[in-house]
């Protein structure tokens, strides 16, 4: 059972419940719990004959803009769409929420109704980046839970994203690097070098490769699986990243419409030019995960349309099947032992994930 | 009188040398003086009929090498053709040094032999990149000269990239933004907010317009000239972005070279990516521009071939031609001023510059 936040998207529940639908049809075995407002959710999910039978609509009248401060909230978010899809996680109804709609407020109602999982002192959105690995992606976190990150954070990052690359991407042993404006051992903050002598100790603990640092130009490089970082440098990041993608795309496109000849080549290179936007197409690596909580909640773009929103909807899915919950919890207590008990014998195992 | 550290890049000095010689052919006034092994240099040299009689060599033994640390650099970098360079700057033989060398050591000699702006706490590395704007780039600093900056440092940035756009890119009256992880006013770390509310008045001694906080995203967009961070984030960004820009170019080719149809495709759009590769091409905006010292100091990119060394020393010509660094200096000393004013009648007019 899967619960969709239909509202506070820039698309509207239109989006939502169309993503929903493909969802449907993709994926046999699932059902869904739908949040917002039941006159308008009904109308909509009655004309998508895929949902018929296997989606409940749980009403709420509420809405969370994408303007809200997140403290405000807090504070009267209660009755909002937002609030009940995550709390039909927090009742055990649903394995994964997933929500369109403003990521500072979802992070905050995610906090105080899911509670962060013990041992984890900051909580964290991973990102995926298309990539030169095979898999197609690398996954970046922290990119914007918060703004800052101590060492300790840094480090229960590249536990929690090992975490979700062996259960989400398939990755056995993820290799994780730390993101710094070098490679060198001296270079960077002080916390940075400081996550970097501890990260031996909590590979072992965590069951994943410390390829040392590595800097912005490895986001999509296959020396890497996944990029630790505090949430402001990772949130800089991927939307510079965005930016400049989108700025070729654009160029790319204003190339091929100067003269006779280049109009001709666009045609014939549609196939072409198809294939490298399906590789790099945001819409199909949609979804930020949150980390570090007791429940898995996964933020779709706000601009999605409904193949951003069903792509989402897959990723909650993947995860919810692969028990990456129960595992990522297991993970972080058995890593928060090993530290305690580290002037101990040293040995760290954890238990298989 | 420009000053070109001829050692210490990738391409070694027979890149450095060839473009020189393209500077030599593009800029008939401009003369050179060259610093390094003075054998091996004179044979380069005199290869290169564009260079006959406008070249002077100046012996430096000793190299940079890129893995050297800055800290050694500084204690043992006499005699090395990085510090000779910077030293003819110092002595007021030429306008503006440019080095392929390491850039943490170019900035710790550059600190240390030309000494900071009076008024200015820390140096800063500015960088061009790739936008909408109709001038085809927008500026980005600090990219590395410290990896941290208060909310002074911030609006000191803000106006020696104020001061670079306008002399070094015509534009009169430059748009500047703080990088943040969003626009509204409640977003980012401490030293943001701080830096926004001190920006305005900072925008009237500097003479530039003041958007507020700027993202990612808009690192190639056409609402800002130029984006003020500190050189942490700054470094992991456009690192990113070149990343960014290299996975798509590759993905690209890779694209036009699956099957017959897009091959011949490929042949057609030859043009059209040509014109796009001319517009991103990193090699035509080279040049990392030193901020805040008695002395202009530009890098290039470690890895540049001739036509990067020529563009790198074209930035110095032109930053050397429009009086900058004297301009610079009197904005910075005139901000100062009208900080300590400001208690006064809060009319701030600066030089005219």
């Amino acid at each position: 059972m899967i619960s969709v936040d239909a509202m506070g998207g820039d698309n509207g529940p239109v989006a939502v419940v169309a993503g929903l639908a493909d969802s449907a049809r993709q994926n046999p075995g699932v059902s869904y719990i739908l949040h917002g407002p039941d006159a308008e959710l009904s109308r909509l999910v009655a004309r998508q004959p895929a949902l018929a039978g296997r989606c409940t609509i749980r009403h709420a009248a509420g809405v969370v803009a994408m303007t809200d401060k997140p403290s405000h909230v807090m504070r009267h978010g209660g009755g909002t769409s937002m609030w009940s899809a995550i709390d039909s996680v927090r009742a055990g109804e649903a394995a994964a929420a997933v929500s369109c709609g403003n990521t500072g407020a979802l992070m905050a109602l995610s906090m105080i109704r899911l509670r962060k999982l013990p041992g984890v002192n900051r909580p964290a959105i991973a990102a995926l980046w298309p990539s030169r690995n095979p898999g197609g992606f690398n996954l970046i976190l922290d990119v914007g839970a918060d703004v800052r990150a101590e060492a300790t954070d840094l480090t229960q990052f590249a536990l929690m994203g090992a975490s979700y690359a062996r259960n989400g991407l398939g990755i056995a042993r993820p290799r994780i690097g730390l993101l710094n404006v070098g490679t060198e051992d001296h270079k960077g903050r002080a916390e940075l070098k400081q996550a970097h002598e501890m990260m031996p100790a909590t590979a072992e603990a965590g069951d994943f490769d410390y390829v040392g640092f590595v800097e912005g130009s490895d986001l999509p490089s296959a020396r890497v699986d996944v990029l630790v970082t505090d949430g402001f440098t990772g949130n800089v990041a991927i939307k510079t990243g965005e930016g400049t993608a989108k700025l070729i795309s654009d160029f790319l496109r204003e190339a091929f419409n100067v003269g006779i000849l280049s109009r001709f080549a666009a045609l014939l290179a549609l196939g072409s030019l198809g294939r490298l936007k399906r590789r790099i197409d945001p819409r199909r690596q949609n979804g930020g995960v949150f980390l570090g909580l007791n429940g898995t909640v996964v933020k779709s773009h706000g601009s999605a349309d409904a193949t951003g929103v069903s792509a989402a909807i897959r990723l909650a899915i993947t995860l919810a099947r692969s028990g990456f919950q129960d595992r990522l919890a297991a993970r972080v207590a058995s890593a928060a032992r090993a530290r305690q008990d580290a002037a101990g014998d040293g040995e760290t195992g954890g238990p298989s994930e």
